[in-house]
């Protein structure tokens, strides 16, 4: 029996694990859309593997001592991981002095947060509300999460832009208690710029710590750090191994989605600047070594040039080393048209998917699995990462295929109401009965005919 | 320094589960809101502890089995625990035989079918489009998850509305593939009302395998079934356990949300017929032997009527075991007025709210956390189980404090585009180029820069 395409895909070979990146240093071709089986193609998009099985092993008992030990442990862990001695752990935001920054960074700040708000708000729910039968009112409507956890990596550069990428909406949700969590800097403090945004967006706690000790310490709470209901944000590998572990457990806690290295998409037509995609490719690379940058080529575009100005470009880089590593397990492959170029990114399903081409708007019906798309000649990827107003935090690793970015949403629940007359029992009652009839759920059946009196 | 009444929740005591239930056979009273601090009020909310450590080092090995053998693995552990040879395990529904089935029962699902689908059509995503500043367009577009797997249980009752809940809002969305799983009868054949719902609303693929081994075949793919991308619907221990570990593994795969045992919640004054909250709360306790029934007793409610009430109807209950043990954990709680009640649910985050009173809708601004509502004297669960048109797919344990139910997001993603002019680049590219200097990532600033000629 045919089942098509999708068959077997990760099953084989097995236990083994996928190929991991080669050591080259431009961006490698390796072949064209067209020629490539399902097989070939499920492969070509394939990410270099993550395994989190010793990690977990490392996380697990840190998770359960921050959980016992609360505060004490996250000194510790903080001591031990980031060399700072914490005087406290966790403080709400008016119990912190305000931040001093140059007016223009502020500016800069204040401009991605009018434009984050703006594009946030216009997501709000309307409440629904739908007679599915005359007498049978089914309602829909949407509460904040009453305390959600927000994690903004530090270490080798500061994110303020994550801060507000993840407050914003947690604020324009309403919910009640938002913790920032962000590791000290080595002299103890928190980044000025990352404390703005949390200010400016509604953070109501801060709590200095890092790594998979902060995600504990908001999973279960501790004395200085209310217990949330919900984790988010980005992080290394022991932040998304505290997130997944925790998700599953007592803690009573979800996660937004689960993080990998960033990843870019770039669709160029002949049209599309060599130097404009060059640099597009390595604003992804610069991010870390496992970042991912695939260029799906087409015909006329000139592909020498942009690894001539990838290559021209990179020398000039502060992170050059980092970025240079990421190009490594990079790619390029051809596509002869539209279809092929589509049918590619649609299987990769890349966090952040740029169409410089003539005829970017074309694609948007073809679409099927991507975070964030930047259509045109305009628009690189690090507007969407900053200011434009869409969510930076997106899914990577090909969860594109079933996960949403953050948003609105991300921070509310939806919850369902009905209300019948008694007439609407009446007209929906008798099959309620006779489906809990076939169910074998007698007290179900009850519940309708004792109160239409007909038991 | 005070942070609050959410501290430290779950963390003390420490690592000692929470208590079991005990054997009474009545609901038992534990108290009034009013009376309990935080912590009793936490304490009354515990749900019985569930441990899936155990579990899941039986089901590990058994996904992984599956990963690797792939339908012979599902054959065989079908043949030690379902005791049926199957001669096929996964079949397109086009390649399976029209269930033949009653005309009356049919027509009680067909109204099932058509309610469900108008409340879920009308959870339809109206794409978005705002323009954040001159020249920068944001959008947000729904696409379907390209194939989902939809878990029916099986074993001492069939659940044809589950096949329903699931189906609809996948065919609504356009999901290409949707895979129903349910274990075969002792005959091998699937429940003709099942099958009967699920092509209905649209299955594409039946799995005739249950437990932990249909969750890992779907997740992974077999030679017969397809590999999907999100994994949804109710069932025991064994299948949750096998949604939790496989959404932490290289499956690539999504959940819909932890399941545990179902729940009700009932608010009653005394306007609400004893026998009818009884009645309702023995439609919840009939599940399972998990299941919770909590009774919140306005001052005028008649609680001893109730309890009587309840004793005399479960006599005559086909499943009076299974509701009477249900009914050993259950209990009542008195509040003083609708503040307080609303206090515990919220607190207690029910699957199912009932609000039997006569000011019901007066509750729903004060609602903070349910999967669904049952307002009023006329709306018992079960109408929202089967055919309101609302979804019974519902967050339980807790959970719904962070949990939708399923819906029809439940089977979409949305995905955020911009696309800007180069006089919107011009606006917003100054912001963008400084956020990224103080986040030292060059190669973001250059995008812009290089882009505008500033560089």
């Amino acid at each position: 029996m045919a089942t098509g395409p999708r068959l077997a895909a990760a099953r084989r070979p097995c236990p083994a694990g996928r190929a991991g990146a080669t050591a080259q240093q431009t961006i490698r071709e390796i072949g064209e859309v067209s020629g490539m089986s399902d097989e070939e193609l499920r492969s070509a998009c394939s990410r270099p593997r993550q395994d989190f099985e010793a990690i977990m092993e490392t996380v697990g008992p840190l998770t359960e001592d921050v959980r016992c030990r609360g505060d004490d442990a996250v000194r510790e862990y903080t001591r031990k991981f980031d060399k700072v001695d914490l005087d406290w752990v966790c403080r709400r935001m008016e119990d912190i002095a305000e931040p001093e920054l140059p007016e223009e960074v502020k500016a800069a700040f204040d401009v991605a947060y009018d434009n984050i708000r703006l594009f946030h708000e216009a997501q709000r729910y309307e409440p629904l509300e739908v007679e599915t039968m005359p007498g049978v009112v089914c309602r829909r409507m949407a509460r904040p999460i009453g305390a959600v956890g927000l994690y903004v990596p530090g270490g080798s550069a500061i994110l303020p832009s994550s801060a507000l990428m993840l407050c914003v909406p947690a604020q324009i949700a309403g919910c009640p208690i938002i913790v920032l969590a962000t590791p000290p800097r080595p002299d103890g403090s928190i980044s000025p710029e990352v404390l703005y945004c949390a200010r400016r967006a509604g953070a109501t706690h801060v709590l200095r710590a890092g790594g998979a000790q902060a995600v504990a310490a908001m999973a279960w709470g501790t004395d200085s750090c209310p217990k949330v209901d919900k984790l988010l944000g980005p992080g290394n590998q022991y932040v998304t191994a505290a997130k997944m572990l925790l998700q599953n457990s007592e803690a009573l806690v979800s996660i937004d989605m689960p993080a990998g290295p960033s990843e870019v998409l770039v669709i160029a037509d002949g049209g599309a600047p060599a130097d404009h995609v060059a640099v597009d490719l390595l604003s992804q690379a610069e991010h870390g070594p496992d970042s991912q940058a695939v260029l799906v080529a087409l015909p006329d575009a000139d592909v020498p040039a942009i690894q001539a100005a990838v290559e021209t470009q990179l020398s000039s880089l502060p992170r050059a080393e980092v970025t240079r590593l990421a190009l490594s397990h990079s790619k390029v492959v051809r596509a002869a048209d539209r279809a092929e170029a589509l049918r590619f990114s649609n299987a990769y399903a890349p966090e952040h998917l740029i169409i410089n081409t003539a005829d970017a708007e074309d694609y948007l019906p073809g679409i099927s699995n991507a975070g964030s798309v930047f259509l045109g000649r305009w628009t690189p990827e690090s507007v969407g990462d900053y200011a434009s107003g869409t969510n930076h935090t997106l899914p990577t690793y090909g969860y594109a295929k079933m996960h949403s970015g953050v948003s609105l949403d991300t921070f509310q629940k939806k919850i369902t109401v009905q209300a019948l007359s008694r007439s609407g029992l009446g007209a929906v009652g008798p099959a309620v009965a006779k489906m809990a009839e076939v169910e074998g759920l007698e007290a179900h059946r009850r519940a309708v005919t004792v109160r239409l009196g007909l038991d």
